[in-house]
């Protein structure tokens, strides 16, 4: 017997209960385990927010020495991993390329077949090193450059960074990655979590959850929209077009605009004001405004003539090239950050687990059919 | 706004239309397209049942021939596909080698940027063939013996069990498999096929909703079942227990017998009443009746103490174990057949897609929570 409630896309359907994330979609509040977003943006690290969001609570200091001591620790690679990445084409997409090496990594889990708690917890710590690594030394390899070992006194972003650009990262560049880590750690059942705790309800393993959420990501509809969103800014720089001209170009050939909308917030995304701020602080330190003044001519325009807000994806864009980032590489520091919202998800599904399984509504060919033998079809 | 419905795992929800699966849970109906399983499984083959679910009807003669020739003709691999393969360790669980290797396939697929309706039928050609020859090879490759080449002139289920065997089939064991296939080629919105519906609804591309299928069929809620199945009618050849005795002891141990009982279905499933008949009559042919034998017994036992049916899984782990297939394949060959589900799936949802993201019922702890600084913590 089936509830039938023809929502495409299971939109406003509750497919759980869970206590790690809170959005008010109407008076735009985000909340990890009760704490609000801002807090954690402005006063918080990767790590605090990672642990928050694993145990329910900030870790106190030696709680938290000793977090950032386990995820330093679990930096470090199979060479079968390595041997993976210098095999790969340069040119291959590298969403497609981590969703591989991660999958590759539960071949060489020393818990491979333990999907206890605590075992999770344990491979949470090295997915989330690991995925950064993997990031990070594949971009190396497709430039030729040579491989940077990481470095375990440094925090996960600033390791991250010299791990990618060969040099030691300014605070101002930690210190923006690790907001935009914070910022886009969990986001309830987003399609990639979902998926994750769809892949989890089968008692599956930990890598299988996270290399489907990968897949997921990797969509344009989901975190492959801020690099959608980079290439309308490099197309009106290419074309020296006005911003606000392109745009309007765009909206009467019925394009959509990557970044604006969301559909669980009414209102402005709460990140999206942390993310402003942090592009345009960012472009000045850095001496090159274009991206965000352009980011900026847009939202204006966008916010009067369609009504629509900017979300995470819109001003992450203009962020990360300001930081030096490859575009290709934006939905891949998205799973560098949410793979500790994945790890919280996976875990709270197994605590009290039932399979995810809906039922859909048919609408083919009347049952019974008759099956007509090949001579006569 | 949100619709609260406290349903776990989305029973009986709604989440898409489809004009694939039909499933009458109370009758004990399944039928593709609107023709009944039986009809399928006494008259039809693998490749025409594929056909059926990826065009809405079956093939005429031509239709079928030239599906065929395109099947055979994808019947082979990127030569680092060989090299992973051979590069794996032979202990690897073959459904993480399978999900792995699938993963790396994109990589390698010459129209991997291309997910149009067209292209992803063209991908699903490759897909079943190059999923069926991966599972052959690891088993071939771990066991020490030499890779077989495959044959284009055999059927997808002669092929598979010659590139397995290293022997042309006899005609009972190709159509015992043959109807497995076709028995499990397509279930609606199981857990597997759901996942590959929410990461393609992102427009992430098909292999990505492959790898993320894999990874949830894997789980001994899923696909893992009939695994489990097995390992008891194993243990109990071991103990030399008898049947029934030894289930009354598990049930008092409050242990869970894998194969009996399906969320959609309240009486037989009609996958069962197949492969039950077709273990029975494989096991006299092959002279071998012990684990048809044993399975029955149980059958009767757990029909009357519990008043719970056998599933799919449960039968198919002693027509598998009859056809010499090692326990820890009958994951991977439920994939070499569920992938012709997945793959109609896939193209159903990108003709007419909407971003699969339901929400969650927070129930942790009140906004807002105080953020205290580390030092006060």
């Amino acid at each position: 017997m089936s509830v039938v409630l023809p929502v495409k896309g299971l939109e406003g359907i509750i497919a759980t209960k869970s206590s790690i994330c809170w959005i008010d979609g109407d008076a735009g509040v985000l909340a990890y385990r009760g704490i609000d977003i801002h807090d954690l943006a402005d006063h918080s690290t990767f790590e605090e927010t990672t642990y928050l969001l694993w145990f329910g609570a900030l870790p106190n200091a030696t709680q938290l020495a000793e977090f950032r001591k386990e995820l330093a620790a679990a930096r470090t690679l199979n060479w079968r991993i390595y041997d993976f990445l210098r095999s790969v084409p340069h040119d291959a997409t590298p969403m497609e390329v981590l969703r591989t090496a991660v999958s590759l990594l539960s071949l060489y889990d020393p818990e491979e077949k333990d999907s206890s708690h605590e075992a999770n917890v344990r491979k949470g710590y090295r997915l989330t090193s690991q995925i950064a690594m993997i990031v990070a030394i594949f971009d190396r390899i497709r430039k030729g450059k040579s491989i940077i070992d990481p470095d375990r006194s440094l925090s996960h972003s600033a390791n991250f960074l010299r791990m990618l650009n060969g040099v030691n990262p300014t605070e101002t560049a930690t210190r923006a990655l690790d907001v935009a880590l914070i910022l886009q750690a969990d986001h309830e059942l987003n399609a990639s979590t979902f998926t994750a705790r769809v892949i989890a309800s089968t008692l599956s393993d930990i890598h299988s959850a996270i290399v489907g959420a990968i897949g997921a990501l990797k969509g344009p509809l989901h975190g492959g929209a801020n690099a959608e969103t980079m290439k309308i800014l490099f197309a009106i720089e290419d074309e020296e077009a006005d911003p606000v001209e392109y745009v309007k170009k765009m909206f009467a050939e019925k394009k959509k605009i990557s970044g604006f909308g969301h559909r669980v917030y009414h209102t402005e995304d709460p990140r999206a004001t942390h993310l402003r701020q942090m592009s345009k602080d960012l472009s000045h330190s850095a001496g090159q405004t274009k991206w965000y003044d352009m980011s900026r001519k847009i939202e204006l325009y966008v916010n009067e003539a369609k009504h629509l807000n900017a979300n995470v994806d819109f001003y992450s864009a203009s962020t990360y090239t300001t930081l030096g980032v490859e575009i290709d590489l934006f939905t891949p520091i998205f799973a560098i950050s949410r793979i500790a919202g994945w790890t919280a998800h996976v875990i709270e599904q197994l605590d009290d687990n039932r399979l995810i399984r809906p039922r859909a509504d048919y609408i083919g060919p009347a049952y019974p059919q008759p099956y007509a033998p090949l001579a006569e079809r």
